[in-house]
């Protein structure tokens, strides 16, 4: 096996055969085959694809690079989400609880935002004390106690996805549906969870621009997931805007906080439910209600437990950015477009977001909205608040907004995107 | 400038601009742009494409990113050639004698083989004290004082073609024709050539297996060197038999001294004045007689002193392998295949050539044909013999001769392909 004729055959527009595959990942995994041997075939599979039983196999190699979780020994059943990522997109925070006062366990291992995209571990950060990093038996003993645990995932999990993500993302190879799918599913596989409901984001603020490359992405990773006997469903959500009324570390802490004391933004609590139900039933438990988990304070208290397992003092004061700008309508009417890239990258550039892995993230930066599409606005009302602690950077945030927030004249006929787009199971 | 939005530009069928080419040329030589950035452009560029106008600026790219030579100071016009490689292609070997000898100045930086096609060092290097390497300075001495020098080219002419040139080779991107023909220019134009006759070959031993490839290749090298003040012409010339009757390095050389001598192969003596001409036309020299000069002796006299000159003894004894093994033919009838390719694969195994740059070669090792298609043979009639230093690779070089050699009953009607298959100027 050598790793040219691997690079050709994909380049010719060939199929990979499942020999090729297993060699390949673990010869890269092994650094046999070389960084940039891997970044050219990254680009072959790019502009060529994969079809279905390479995916999968490509998939298993990738599991099979490392080691496999188990939660066997758990009284209660697992049920796991993951979301593609979008801008505002806390839902996690909210989510976890919520499923787990209702009686399922909920691994969640999450990432860092990397580009105009959130990480959930970022997010979490901003509450004082709270750690990320946890070893496999404190994120079992978590979980057990509590019913939820949101942490990093280990080193031992798919590391062949671990070498080849971050490749990726400096070779401008990021965005292949059979990479992107293959990626997720390795990882949700090896962390060997029973059922997992996958939140595909569709619009500006996500990877899937539109809704066919999303359905195709979405089916792919169910097809995986069921191929591996994990009970797999995937929800295609609208990501044209911002979910809720914040981007930015804390200030998503805030609102997720709001949202399990019964509050928050509609659009947030709407998704939260949707997958909560979905998570639920997956896991078997059909007679649950998460609604009902929010109204009596059952998932406030398993927020409240979990973060305190991981050192985190629940009612601490979050961190607030040192300076505010305010923008303001310009003029009255119906506010149609509040673009969710635009805004994911002016959170980023307030310095709520990293450029470079080892790059820091401000715990306060970010926006607060104070309108969203659909909403009459008047000329001079506040439209949105920009928070950061480097206000140097207010002018770079502004440039990306720049057009991308319209209002159009009152009496226009408009309807926002309702926020679950299809369903595929 | 970020390299990802280059490699996006290219990847996503966009036009690269000067500036996006002109710094990521740049920033490659300068290790800035890392190899599994640039593998990942390569191979975006083989499958996406590349216009005349961005080939045209990235081979200036490529010069720019090191010194020039002139050759002003000569008193005769300088006259190059290059050839894409083939399998027995020894024709540099004579025909720069003979084009010196004729009154041009010929400078031949030339390089070592890798794969199933010889290298023309690798042959000079089997005469007795022969030395490929020399300054800039000894160069232009032997140049001046011989008429013609063959010798590698050095570090400092277009070292970010130094460097794509062996990523290239090991992530599977060579075969994308604006980088082999970018490539082979910028040397050349670098090298500072006043003309150039480019020979491309076609067929099964040659990078380009049909002709429409190698007019599109030919094609764009020629509008690459006109645009940069080199006279240049391409014969578009056949490589689906070896040229000659040998391959190999010793072999080659023995085979070129004879058609100096006056005699050898129809075919080599054919190519050989055919492009002696295109080069003198070039050159300017349009009433030099190259057959002249080779019938008295004046292409021989300049061949002893340019070998002299560069440490080799002409009259040496050239290496001989120390095992033969002779192929007979099975049948009689017509010879109608004895494919290039097989017979440059099974003269690499026999030791002619090197599977990495840092393998040595076999001096002695090759192949020497009785046979070329066209002729009639009997059955029991010596085909070929293979001549190796290691006995034990007959056996695997026979493996690629296996059915690619044919002998069709006699009265076949069958025509020998031209050796010229076309021109482009």
């Amino acid at each position: 096996m050598d790793v040219i004729s691997v690079i050709r055959t994909k380049r010719d527009k060939g199929e990979l055969s499942p020999e090729q595959i297993d060699w390949v990942i673990d010869a890269y995994t092994r650094g046999e085959v070389a960084d940039e041997q891997m970044s050219a075939l990254a680009m072959a599979i790019l502009l060529n694809g994969m079809n279905r039983v390479e995916i999968a196999r490509w998939t298993a190699a990738m599991i099979n690079s490392g080691e496999r979780m188990n939660f066997a020994q758990l009284s209660r059943p697992t049920a796991d989400k993951h979301s593609t990522g979008g801008v505002g997109d806390k839902i996690t925070l909210p989510l976890a609880p919520i499923v787990a006062a209702c009686g399922a366990a909920v691994p969640q291992l999450s990432g860092r935002g990397l580009g105009h995209t959130g990480g959930t571990l970022d997010k979490l950060e901003s509450i004082p004390g709270w750690r990320a990093l946890l070893s496999n038996e404190e994120m079992l003993d978590v979980l057990d106690s509590t019913g939820a645990v949101i942490c990093a995932a280990g080193d031992g999990l798919a590391p062949a996805d671990k070498k080849l993500y971050a490749l990726r993302d400096v070779t401008g190879t990021v965005e292949a549906i059979p990479l992107i799918a293959s990626s997720i599913m390795s990882k949700k596989i090896a962390e060997g969870t029973g059922s997992l409901v996958l939140d595909v984001k569709v619009g500006s603020g996500a990877f899937m621009k539109n809704i066919e490359d999303a359905r195709e992405l979405a089916a792919t990773m169910v097809g995986l997931g069921t191929d591996h006997g994990v009970r797999t469903v995937a929800l295609l959500t609208d990501m044209s805007t911002p979910l809720g009324l914040t981007a930015g570390n804390a200030l998503e802490v805030r609102e997720s906080v709001e949202v399990l004391a019964g509050g928050g933004p509609q659009d947030v609590v709407d998704l939260t439910l949707a997958l909560a139900r979905e998570m639920l039933d997956a896991a078997g438990l059909k007679d649950a209600d998460p609604a009902k988990a929010l109204a009596d304070g059952s998932a406030m208290d398993v927020w409240r437990r979990m973060i305190a397992a991981q050192g985190g003092d629940p009612d601490a004061a979050l961190p607030v950015a040192r300076e505010q700008h305010v923008v303001h309508a310009s003029e009255s009417g119906v506010l149609t477009t509040m673009d969710a890239y635009a805004v994911g990258v002016a959170a980023w550039r307030l310095g709520a977001g990293r450029a470079r892995k080892e790059d820091q993230v401000q715990a306060g930066a970010g926006i607060e909205l104070h309108a969203k599409p659909g909403d009459r606005v008047t000329a001079g009302q506040r439209l949105m608040t920009l928070h950061t602690d480097t206000p140097e950077k207010f002018e770079y945030a502004l440039e990306a907004l720049n057009g991308r927030v319209f209002t159009s004249p009152e009496g226009t006929d408009f309807t926002p995107n309702p926020i679950v787009l299809g369903r595929i199971a």
